[in-house]
């Protein structure tokens, strides 16, 4: 099985950014049948999706993983569902802020992931690590990577699973912070990931891609 | 112009529903060129959607005010999106549970609200009456009724605009919980619905659809 | 009976102070047995305390209810105990900051409200006010003046209950943030202070300075 | 120098104490000159502070550090001030409940921690462990052993240093609510543990007690 896992660069005022350190720290255990393939992606509205894109082409994955930060969540927060919406609080890193705009015009107004997210859950909290199903991924750039992706994928009809999971701030982001942030450990992050991984693999969701997660 | 109001009698712990109250109380101001029709709806998974629907039916409304009770949000909390997703956490006024289920099996992922809510935002904000754009309207009865709704008014191609509006919980739910519930009073829903009612009569707003809000 | 009312000018990013312009509103019931002196205090480390003392001394009153603005609160928070703790997280009107300071060196660590905060609690719960008694007045100028106070009325021994009143924002100004700041209006701000002021009134608790309320 | 380590059983609907588990799974790293007693408390209103007296006086400890748990706090929260008050919201582990009473009779309104809590809240930041200084413990049972305790030593004159920790969750605790809880590992807590002892056995703070934080 061959699975892509993409994270984001650092934005606004964050340092870090725990998609970026759990992409890159991970790897797959001995004797997994599976390629990994990373794709940092960078906090531009016009170059993450593109690159995003390329990554989908070059490794042909068969599942996606997508990975983002979201200050001041407390749980691993596996995304529902993602909108035909742009609307940028903060200006991404190019200095681009975007209000009320559709991210496909005429696209659907939304996606579900396809990833077996009540799976994830029930697997992530029996193993400890705190995680949520979540209604919203924003109106950012990780929904906006997150819509552009599926709707890629629906158009050209890839045989592969995706979706969007949201990270809460590293314990050194919220040691920086004044404010209450609560975090989840790297170690965390990555117990979590390989908790997801195993989940994709296993022959009875690995292999059929639900109308219906 | 001919305006349906909905709203929600009490579920769950709640003794009031907001949206109940509003509904109820409101009526336009004299001379309005404007007729007002009301339906409270019952928090019952199989009743809500169709007693909605045989209201848009009777009354032939060009636009769809409902609304609804979210404990713990502290503006009025204009809805983006409704999505193809029901997952209770409580059951409903039945007794009825629901998990990980479609609302309309096939149906499109989610639908945007057609009112114009970046309108209401600002003159909400302008008249002191706290508001905000929600991107998620949950996935217990509020969500369901406004997808139902959305997507009765796609299939059918009828001419109306239409959305929903969550209130926050009235000052004497908060005053008898024990938690720190923020509050909104019935003036001040009052004050809204009419800003709101006043946005949709606006010429420009009021007749013509506009492909994307 | 005597009452002095103490409000605050806006500091910080508020353009207003709910305590200001509660108490610059209030104006008892005819024929009410009682005396308002009013006091707005500066955002100054320095001249708050010295104008409240100078208050305290002009006006000789039975009772003093103190008020200032807690941004984020969702509830009046009758405030339990005033701590001798300067530890300022924003400056000041006059661009003070203080950390891990005393407010009276050598003074006691802390006092409690002589105010009947438990009787207003039930009060104006009862009537729909959202009150809730609070455990902490923070550690900037309203702790400070709270402080103060109690300390001058203790070491003089002085015949008057005092305390301090925490309001939420009002909606004006939670209309103004992007975040979902909690808000009450100020007809709920005088309402509720005419139920504390009638709960001071009561001649059980009026005349009679309990030694634990 | 020999410290005491306190910590609480569970209590609630909690069937874990980070607490008790932080202070049973310390050990001291070797060769440091350092004597560890542990003392676990019962949820018992009228045995904890009789349990943590009595440990007093067994171990003659140089610094006391208490530890409990405060479900919903995002960082370890170092506590400044123990009040005399007594209000239960939920029921200690006997059935008790307490409202609006003194812990001491004409005890003095409050104790300050003696603990370097500024000092430890640096070093634990800048080790990337999230903490922060709370201005309030409650007013359960924790606050009640950390008052009790306090009083204890200042009116025997006890040469040593005592103060509160509040915990967050451990992630298992989070993963069984459907809220969203912020939580810590018991690692991290382990590493701030170590940090605060380190703190206190630095000579120019180990020596002396100081007049203030």
């Amino acid at each position: 099985m061959k699975i892509l896992l993409t994270g984001f660069e650092p934005f606004g005022e964050s340092l870090f950014n725990p998609s970026q350190l759990l992409v890159n720290a991970y790897s797959p255990p001995a004797l997994a049948e599976i390629t990994i393939s990373k794709q940092i992606l960078p906090v531009d509205h016009d170059q993450a999706p593109k690159v995003l894109m390329t990554a989908l082409q070059d490794h042909q994955p068969d599942a996606v993983l997508s990975f983002g930060l979201a200050l001041g969540r407390a749980k691993i927060s596996l995304e529902k569902v993602a909108i035909n919406f742009k609307d940028y609080r903060i200006p991404d890193n190019t200095g681009i802020t975007l209000q009320d705009q559709p991210i496909v015009v005429d696209g659907p107004a939304a996606y579900f992931s396809t990833l077996p997210i009540r799976d994830f859950l029930t697997k992530l909290n029996e193993a400890d690590i705190p995680a949520e199903i979540s209604l919203t991924a924003g109106s950012y750039l990780c929904n906006q990577v997150f819509y552009s992706m599926m709707h890629h994928i629906a158009i050209k009809d890839l045989p592969m699973r995706a979706g969007f999971v949201h990270l809460p701030a590293l314990p050194k982001q919220a040691a920086q912070s004044a404010k209450p942030v609560p975090s989840m450990s790297l170690e965390q992050d990555l117990q979590g990931l390989q908790i997801m991984i195993d989940a994709l693999m296993e022959p009875a969701i690995g292999q059929n891609l639900p109308a219906y997660p």
